[in-house]
């Protein structure tokens, strides 16, 4: 029906999501509410899995995705996920405890970040994850030391492949001035340093370039360049196992505008592997292309104002238009023959708390039910309560049923864990 | 020691506030960690109130200071706050809630906000606040419906004065395209509208132009505008009790930068009213120069590499850079002879989440705890789990000592509204 959103039908004009109208789950469960479609998800993370079922043919070599826990770290969506076979991209302690409590296996957990610190450091090497995606020499040293106590442990390093993705600033990271990773030269001194350390495994390399990218053309350029190095240190007598190449594959968030398919960009990433001889276990570690569309945030209309139009849900359940001015198509759950351009405001005291400006959607009239779509994705995983407003219900819709995977915060809530002084009392 | 931060010391090279360490406090504490001056607060605050005593003393009139509770709504803080003898801004069924539990007298109590629930309505309805500043003749309408259920209301009218404040287009709420507010010829409709109500009490006007504005002009000619709109309404026989100028003097972020102080912008205020021959009670709803400059982030230095250095704290904790590209002061805990010039960067997978670059501190090494300045608001009110990072820990230092008033989270915090769905199990 729309790009991306395979399970969404339409019913007596009524948007419907896995057979439920989106109308009827905002009566049900209130609003503003989070929903997510266990269909969509197992679809998109099936693409992914049919699309490389080539790569591990064609190479006999393994190919793991590792699902990018930041995206949406529910425990629903991250047990469904797991149950799937996947395995989990984390990038904290956090992360990695919700990993291991999905039953992640531990050779499928690969831990990133720049910043790792010693506890979740030790949290990694005990779990026994196939890797740290090493940022610095500082965090191999860490790790080093803290092997000798916690045991043996896998370290493949990130490099910056210095490629622009093309995508938003705050989101690009593969760029020389960016915080991640090493450059070819450090990253080869790093390796060294590895392979001489008696408790540490080296077994990969890993590059990210960014996210919400939607041209093939760096995907491509960034794999060449990693593909060179593992020859490089081939050469050098260095074996290289695991080539992670991150995550970053764009979704359709405007639906008139078409995009590579998880299947072009699989392609993409075999093809120029396979265009080398010599290949490694890949690992992806998308987030975004599993979970976006495959979620939506629902909004009532509480009031109108000329072209404004106030919906209960806000920048703090949804901070993307917010922080990225990030584009989410809009609709009236629903649908009616007459039209109207409209601004969507959340209700939050902040002007950037807008979902969408002049945006052409069927008359929404107090008490209708707004869908933002693509809200899977960097959603609930990025929301706060700033305003003192409660995070919202979420819901997960399957052919099974409907379940409540996030119960609605309470006003008790927002100061549940706040300790007045007795001089204050 | 820097501009806006009075309760700062130094003794044998290290920061203190109100005479602690933050070297001390952030081994003590753990990092990351907030620390709030409660002596600061104090301070803050009292300057409003000295200010004003003249706007009281020449016109026989009050003065209100309606505290912002979006800026730092920690029940510490309005708890002191509220002792202090502070009214409330509230934008929410949760601001209201912690402003009621607080002890805020309902006559102190404002509610704004441009998409006011039924829910929300009721609560100030039975709280019976001095007004709900209503943002459109929507609302209006719902809180007519709703007085003659849950009893009378006191309302006044958010004006949108189209003042360009100078400040970050995120945070300018005055201007014409804004969401809030009304115009003047809509305001007058809604006035009479409300005048004509049974259970409705028609008691100010309100306007508010933006935030962190360092500049006193706008504030100069929102007042006059509203001011003219009040002698306008009095010629037409209808009388404004409460005038409500909204929040917004900025704080000395950059701290070789001058900006006007609050007596200055009090000054500014006062005088404007006063060449008018009609004075209303004047409400003021400062947030950010209540709280930003008691307020500290504590990162401590867990990594380096070339010009970066990696603390544990994140934009999780502090958005503002991320999504304002706001500048906060930096600085080493522990002053040194040697200084350094780098990017401090936080630890989550995104590029954004960077608090400053290229800034000269003293060098900073690993184990170092470095302050993040003016983080007292519209820091841990924003904060997330981005990540699935807990939020920090809050401490309040004071003359009394040091005080756990915000809990660290936990791991197990982050899930612990997750359900999930037998099928998944
Ligand atoms: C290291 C790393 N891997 C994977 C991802 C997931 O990217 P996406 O959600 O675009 O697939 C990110 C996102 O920023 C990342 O930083
Ligand atoms: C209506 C209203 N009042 C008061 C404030 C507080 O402003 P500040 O923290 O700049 O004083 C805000 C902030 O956005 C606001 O929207």
């Amino acid at each position: 029906m729309f790009l991306g959103n395979d399970t969404l039908t339409l019913e007596n004009r009524m948007l419907c999501v896995d057979g439920y109208p989106f109308k009827e789950l905002a009566e049900k469960f209130g609003t503003p509410l989070y929903v997510i479609s266990e269909e969509q998800i197992k679809i998109n993370y099936r693409k992914y899995i049919e699309a490389f079922k080539r790569y591990e043919k064609e190479t006999k070599k393994n190919f793991i995705l590792a699902y990018a826990y930041k995206a949406n770290s529910n425990l629903a969506v991250t047990k469904l996920l797991a149950k799937l076979g996947s395995g989990a991209d984390v990038v904290s302690g956090g992360e990695l405890y919700i990993a291991k409590l999905s039953g992640v296996p531990s050779d499928r957990i690969v831990f990133n970040g720049n910043c790792k610190t010693e506890k979740e450091i030790i949290m990694g090497i005990e779990a026994g994850i196939r890797a740290f995606n090493v940022d610095s020499i500082s965090e191999l040293l860490l790790i080093e030391k803290l092997s000798k106590d916690y045991g043996e442990a896998n370290v493949a390093f990130r490099i910056n492949p210095d490629v622009d993705p093309k995508t938003h600033p705050k989101i690009a990271t593969g760029l020389k001035k960016s915080k991640f990773g090493m450059n070819k030269e450090v990253a080869k001194k790093a390796i060294k340093m590895a392979l001489k350390m008696k408790n540490i495994n080296f077994v990969g390399l890993h590059c990210h370039i960014g996210s919400q990218i939607t041209d093939l053309s760096p995907f491509i350029e960034a794999t060449k360049k990693m593909m060179e190095f593992i020859l490089e240190l081939k050469r050098e007598g260095i074996e290289v196992e695991d080539l992670n190449l991150g995550g970053g594959l764009g979704i359709p968030y405007y639906k008139d505008k078409k995009i590579p398919t998880i299947e072009d960009y699989a392609n993409a990433l075999i093809d120029t592997i396979l265009s080398y001889d010599i290949h490694p276990n890949l690992i992806l570690e998308p987030g975004r292309s599993i979970v976006a569309t495959a979620g939506y945030l629902l909004g009532k209309v509480i009031h109108r104002k000329d072209m404004w139009v106030m919906i209960d849900a806000g920048m703090n359940d949804l901070i993307r238009p917010a922080i990225y001015d990030a584009y989410h198509h809009i609709e009236n759950a629903v649908l009616k023959e007459e039209k109207e351009v409209v601004n969507v405001a959340g209700g939050l005291c902040e002007s950037s708390d807008v979902f969408g400006r002049e945006r052409e959607i069927c008359k929404p009239e107090v008490g209708d039910v707004l869908v933002i779509f693509d809200a899977g994705a960097y959603g609930i995983s990025m929301a706060n309560n700033y305003n003192a407003r409660p995070k919202p219900r979420m819901i997960m819709t399957s052919k099974r049923g409907v379940f409540i995977i996030r119960e609605r915060e309470e006003y008790s809530d927002l100061i549940s864990k706040d300790i007045i002084p007795p001089h204050l009392l």
